[in-house]
């Protein structure tokens, strides 16, 4: 079994999550998240809240995962958002196009070749269908989009489509948002909610899937004034693999600062390389391992139409890179798309410190006199004035000034165009913010983080498998055991889980089986810490022990890594428990 | 304006919710919720958590929006979630047409008319549409599925809908989720995520709306053993609106506590009267006006087709009462559908404390004896004489058993059946739990909270808008300011914010404008304290005020119902809000 397959197996058993229906055979692509993973999930969202809303004061809104056609014309997702589909003609199966010609070529990134040259190429490896083995030579090769379409009411008037990625839900209501931010830039807008895309093969378990959960935020600045605290950020080391190292035969990581990245130009936006650093010490703080790590640029090829840099942090799964976050520098694409398709204000009045006075050319033709002079040219003439009086007011300096329209040179004497220079006072001006957008996938963090927080080792000469989930994240918190359940043990243990449970803290309380496949479930669910009740708790000896040892109202704590035991005091023991969960004490400290 | 109205125009300027895509003209019944609705709903939802998922031991998942077509063919959803419709010739619209019923005559619950009689009530009435006023006489009243439809992949073949309640996500996982609850009943499964109906007239803003949020428990249970812990609710007091009220002339609320409820009989299940209990104080908890809220039975002709008993939490807003949750006993109706079409196993196999010995009756039937005495009946006679055996083993006592096959009696010496008892040896039996679901509608809850919380008053001769919410649920809990930001008033508000924040509290700085407005501004939003940085803060008297007055290092402390200030040190600050905050000490007491 290599990674993956392990990590999906033990994900099934204990509750991390499963394919979506399955007692139906299931839909590819769905997933549910079981117990162990739902935890997890709200565990990884929290700790995204906290950093990139919470702490950097920002806000976080929730709109519909159903959004009206216009919303996605605009976006461009109505037209663009495609991939290549060919059609097995002997089963009827679909598959991409591209993939296909990745595994069966040494072709890279197909996904960029027009369809005609992946049908070509196809026919020429004479590639077949991998559901039958039919040829699929001479097969079209089609756009398919990606969105799931819905119908908005009775009839079909109103389509609807799940929305591809949360941003849209932020950009369309810019005004709104705006106004709630009392039109200061520059500020931050996230949202964590589900996305779709309908993809044609669904891969890799929680990796390519059609419904899935993102962490966006969309933080809106002004381009010419606003910029990073970069010193904060500064001396965090960034894995980066640049476009220039992709392209060059011995091209690797290259790990600089993030201060080094901007001094020497690696990462062109200051915005970006930002948020490179503070993403890099996160996912540090969630599980991923840093030295299965990397921040990779995109390709000039590979570049969304609307980014102008753009960088992806990847984790390694089984020797392939994984995105879980891309970076990108979309500047001012979505929100002049959306005043354009919907005729509303997409700007922020940016007012400035002192009112400025500026001149402007204007002209007022005589038109008793354009007219008569230039027929049914003499509105094409005006106009023609008018521009040339914003462009070049020198012209008007002369007697005579001309104009071309339709061809032909239109020449009026400059005391019949009206021209005059206006002064204007004005306040402030409409800035088109730009966007610098974190975008997280948070179905491939937890994978990312259950792969690699996944350890085997022996104890007392048993295999075992278990989670080095950092403490913050597990799913519980704390295991609570009584020894067996009678003598009170079982009573007495089920007391100290509502204790702390109250306290705040996740805990499972178990008295089935021995204490060590108790141990063993736990540690296969990444629980950091096991509290066991035993006769000692109670204050009575257990068989021939001096009851001079005995240790009242205290439990054996065991930590999950290194399988150390402890006795703790019960008194203070969620105290005790919160300050391991926040790294202020260490286990061997206690 | 009333209550909605007025709530409606805060929650947009306020930044609570809005009609999601309003640059495009929207999509009816589709709402986005901004900064501090999206707070509130949080809170919301993990107060709901925190008291139904974690004090209670169950768990939560979370599993897809979008579930293949199956899953709905076993619910009952594709054949039976239907609404009335009626489109009008002239303009196209669509409207409910026992709506148009029930607003034009005298007819309540007009939904539970056939179709038919429906359309006549129209005709008769002569029934306008309210969109065009033509007459809609004659038009016909079909049936509409309230469920969204999509594809799953490329092409038809794969219908999807998007859910329209989470439970279908439980109950179709049910084999998987009694193996992590390692099948021992009873167990519970919530989940808190978007449901989907496609309403044919949303309409009263986050009451009838085409995307929602639920949170759902499904408590399974042992029909035969489990009983819910009573006593811990037993004298929580109960307004029920029973089904009896309902009918009687002059029935109204009756308020009984748990235990009386139970005992009367006025609330047939256990288990329903134990949610009721629960739930009741935890509206209270979250800022439901108990003043405004009563529990309403479902009368015989509303149930559900799988629900025995039902009732509805009911919140008053303009005289109005709104459904935020529904109770019902769903009994096995689910489980049961679910391995009827999926042919998979949905029992948990109860273990008996002993093995039990039954006696099975079987018969073995000489067929060269039935075959010949019998013809082309034999075998419908040997089943016959199973049959038999089965229900009544006391007749094969005699010489001759007779059993009826086609209307003719068939007489079979007992010899030839060759029937005898079988001792056979039981460790347990298969159990199709029973289903207790409590299913909140978060929308229609931070509704209802809104709506309550809301308050109008006048402080210093000037009008005042607040909301009441409790600490634990506004979307902020403290407002810091600057008396302005200068003389370093702003850098030492903003620290005191940032720290306040690190300890956990939700916090908004603000030093734009009048300390009066600001506070204004957080009253409407709900803040309940707001913390003012002033000279006195950094140790410098104000103006001729006596030095020997000063209160250094301290801050005014501002509470949002009684306008009340106080000064307070700024160290522990953060301990005091927090105890401020979960009601540990009152304001006054400070």
């Amino acid at each position: 079994m290599n990674e993956g397959e392990r990590l999906t197996e033990l994900a099934k058993r204990r509750g991390f999550y499963f394919p979506a229906a399955g007692a139906y055979g299931g839909a590819a692509g769905f997933w549910t998240y079981g117990p162990q993973g739902a935890a997890l999930k709200d565990n990884i969202e929290d700790a995204w809240r906290d950093r990139f809303v919470v702490q950097a004061g920002h806000q976080e809104i929730s709109a519909p995962d159903v959004m009206p056609e216009p919303v996605f014309e605009a976006s461009g997702h109505l037209d663009g958002f495609d991939d290549m589909i060919i059609e097995c003609a002997e089963c009827g199966a679909t598959h991409r196009a591209d993939h296909l010609v990745e595994d069966n070529t040494d072709i890279e990134e197909a996904e960029s070749l027009p369809n005609e040259e992946v049908m070509d190429i196809i026919a020429e490896h004479d590639i077949e269908c991998p559901s039958c083995s039919a040829s699929l030579a001479d097969e079209p090769v089609d756009n398919f989009n990606l969105m799931f379409e819905t119908n908005i009411g009775p009839g079909t008037s109103s389509p609807g489509y799940l929305r591809p990625e949360t941003a849209q839900g932020i950009f369309v209501e810019f005004p709104q948002l705006a106004e709630y931010a009392r039109n200061q830039l520059p500020f931050g807008v996230a949202q964590i909610g589900k996305a779709y895309r309908n993809e044609i093969s669904p891969r890799k378990s929680l990796v390519r899937v059609r419904e899935f959960t993102q962490a966006e935020l969309e933080h809106f600045v002004d381009p010419e004034e606003d910029e990073p605290p970069l010193e904060r950020v500064a001396d965090v080391t960034l894995p980066l693999y640049s476009g220039e190292s992709q392209q060059a035969d011995d091209g690797g990581v290259e790990h600089l600062t993030v201060g080094e990245a901007v001094e020497t130009g690696v990462v062109t936006s200051d915005w970006v390389a930002y948020y490179l650093g503070i993403a890099r010490d996160w996912y540090e703080r969630i599980g991923v391992d840093m030295d299965r790590f990397r921040f990779r640029q995109h390709l000039p090829g590979e570049l969304a139409h609307y980014a102008s840099d753009c960088w992806d942090a990847e984790a390694e799964i089984d020797g392939d890179w994984i995105e879980i976050t891309g970076f990108a520098y979309r500047g001012d694409y979505d929100l002049k798309k959306h005043a354009e398709h919907s005729g509303q204000d997409y700007t922020v009045f940016k007012q400035y410190d002192e009112p400025v006075t500026v001149e402007r050319p204007t002209v007022d033709p005589e038109m008793s006199y354009l007219g008569p002079e230039f027929g049914g040219d003499a509105q094409a003439v005006a106009e023609a004035l008018e521009r040339l009086a914003e462009t070049d007011p020198d012209a008007f300096e002369s007697d005579e000034v001309s104009v071309e329209v339709d061809g032909e040179t239109a020449t009026v004497p400059v005391e019949k165009t009206g021209f005059s220079v206006e002064e204007i006072t004005e306040n402030g001006e409409h800035v088109t913010p730009h966007v610098v957008e974190p975008s997280f996938g948070v179905g491939r963090l937890i994978y990312t983080v259950l792969a690699h927080a996944y350890r085997e080792d022996e104890v007392d000469g048993e295999a075992r498998t278990y989670l080095a989930l950092p403490p913050e994240q597990a799913p519980t918190t704390v295991g609570v055991f009584p020894l067996m359940d009678r003598d009170g043990l079982g009573e007495y243990a089920r007391e100290l889980a509502a204790a702390l449970r109250q306290a705040g803290h996740a805990v499972t309380y178990d008295d089935s089986g021995a204490i060590g496949r108790r141990y063993r479930r736990q540690d296969e669910i990444g629980t950091p810490y096991c509290v066991t009740v035993d006769y000692e708790s109670l204050g009575e000896p257990e068989g021939d022990a001096d009851p001079a040892d005995l240790q009242a109202d205290t439990v054996t704590l065991r930590e999950r890594d290194s399988t150390a035991q402890k006795r703790v005091p019960i008194d203070g023991l969620a105290e005790t428990l919160g300050r391991l969960v926040d790294g202020e004490v260490a286990f061997d400290d206690l």
